[in-house]
């Protein structure tokens, strides 16, 4: 990955581009999970309809912003970065939320502000079972309309990474947008980085990404299961082959197992951080890109960086919901991942 | 406190009266505090600008279902009791979130609707400081017309005990409703307790509450600091000693330190469950409330019900927000609190 020489003053790290949502996260049994039919640990798309018929068999909840490249975004901004969030919203009560919450976290925001016609502000039910693991169903409301039009430059001139999630390939007209985005991003001598999001996701849409990582993309995030998903292959082993081959720097993140790094040069292994309580996993993808992102924008190799990014998914996954709650840059300098001075990370 | 012979099918042991509210908490620092002008610790009520306004300045926030009363049957619910709870809400998307966990916890909910154009649901801006102290500025929105009319008998006629938050008393039509709740209770043999609430809150209107006490009440909730501003006195013994007067059974709390349990024949003192972190304590009052409440009207004797309140606040301290999280009967059941079959706490 080539990173900017662009001039510092205006300069963004890292800018995502996904679907606005606000989490709406309760406990639940795996009994509940199939009476109503959805998949563990895996996303599903669900009209508004079932949305509320999901929401009313759900137990008291929480509601937390989230969305995958905005929770990325966040959690760069609380390590210090600088970072923006490109998407859509509706003008109602979880627009206000997600705004502020993002806003709040030190984001630059372009909304694209849509007529709560299409549904409202997009929201996430989350269902953690005790194993800690989530299970989602998401109404994308307004973002499903998501397309070219949404996607100003204005931020995308002045990043050093553009980050998308695969989630948004899901919607055909969000594909052209993302592709419109992957074009100014190079344009403006930035790099494109990618999260394969879910392994279902990445069924759904195996070629496109396989296209993408084989022309457009600078660095790709994915799970075990993703990786493998993408290449059709059974084991670790070879995905990590495959991705060397493409020659894009490529994190696989393995839970508990930590992560691999595959670099045309080399593979680097970092465990991952342990955590004494792991209260819901959601979201420790997303914070691991956060601090992998935040560590390579900054001057770390990929090494520190990855580190970075297991301190960061190690805080996500010890409390429900999936942005910060502790002090992300604080927990990344008791880790030694910044200077003594604190002021820039140690690389 | 005499507790009711009503026949068992329809009974509910308690029914909350109080402002529906949901809690938007964020961590801050005590400069935060004093920019807003907040006095640390304590419930300030603020109109719609200046609620607009303290968000604003809020770090990235978490939305929980809130207020006093509210929490309180929710606790009620989650140990397993019956419980019902009335409030005016509006016709938005708060309303539907308060409604949807009020519901989702196991609590009947009398809702009075009321039209979005004063002011909207609830809702409660907390502000939690590293020391895990909760300051708030709630805005009442159409809570703040909560009256007489507001407030059906169907709940008040089968309960044992109604339960009034002391807030209730800073909205003037809102303190007749409050009397013809306790008429409606009396009146058909159910027993009234009440939370004093906020320090500030005795300071507006000690007369109210010392007349309740005197002429009402048949049990009351106080914290340390409630106790003493509610007589006028500068010790915990003397303000014990004053509540011993009344003859009305009393619990006064004192965070880590435990609680009294004050009546007519005796004083006893309860410890308070040690928690290793805690986060935020929001919400303790409301659920040491559920578990006495829980306890009494399921035929536990005052010094178990105190102990069942200390499992209760334990819990909900020890996460952000002021709902359980926790499965409360399971904690109670391993704090020995029910019977070995499970099937009702053990006296």
């Amino acid at each position: 990955m080539t990173l900017t020489t662009k001039p510092l003053p205006d300069l963004l790290d890292v800018v995502g581009i996904g679907s606005p949502l606000v989490d709406v996260i309760a406990r639940a049994d795996e009994g509940l999970l199939e009476r109503l039919g959805l998949i563990k640990g895996a996303m599903t798309l669900v009209d508004l309809d079932r949305a509320e018929a999901i929401y009313a068999s759900m137990p008291s909840s929480i509601e937390v912003s989230g969305g995958s490249a905005a929770n990325t975004v966040a959690g760069v901004a609380a390590l210090g970065g600088r970072a923006g969030f490109i998407g859509k919203i509706a003008p109602d009560a979880m627009g206000d939320v997600f705004t502020h919450d993002i806003t709040a976290s030190g984001v630059d925001f372009e909304a694209s502000v849509h007529p709560r016609t299409d549904g409202g502000t997009g929201r996430c039910l989350v269902l953690v079972t005790e194993d800690a693991e989530r299970t989602m169903a998401t109404h994308l409301g307004v973002a499903n309309t998501f397309a070219p039009g949404d996607v100003g430059h204005a931020l995308l001139e002045r990043t050093k990474v553009t980050y998308l999630e695969g989630y948004l390939f899901d919607l055909p007209p969000a594909k052209e947008a993302m592709r419109q985005a992957i074009s100014a991003t190079h344009g403006a001598d930035g790099s494109v980085a990618m999260s394969l999001s879910d392994s279902f996701c990445v069924e759904r849409h195996k070629s496109d990404f396989l296209e993408l990582l084989n022309s457009d993309l600078d660095l790709l995030f994915a799970n075990e299961d993703e990786a493998k998903t993408l290449f059709g292959v059974s084991t670790l082993a070879r995905a990590l082959d495959a991705l060397e081959e493409t020659g894009v720097l490529s994190v696989v993140t393995r839970g508990a197992q930590g992560c691999v790094v595959v670099t045309p040069a080399s593979r680097i292994e970092v465990p991952a951080v342990p955590v004494a309580n792991v209260v819901d996993t959601n979201g420790a993808g997303d914070l691991f890109a956060a601090g992998f992102l935040y560590g390579l924008t900054n001057g770390l190799d990929p090494e520190r960086s990855a580190k970075m990014a297991a301190v960061c998914a190690a805080e996500i996954i010890s409390h429900l919901g999936a942005r910060p709650q502790g002090d992300l840059r604080a927990l990344a300098e008791q880790a030694g991942l910044f200077d003594e001075q604190g002021d820039g990370p140690a690389g």
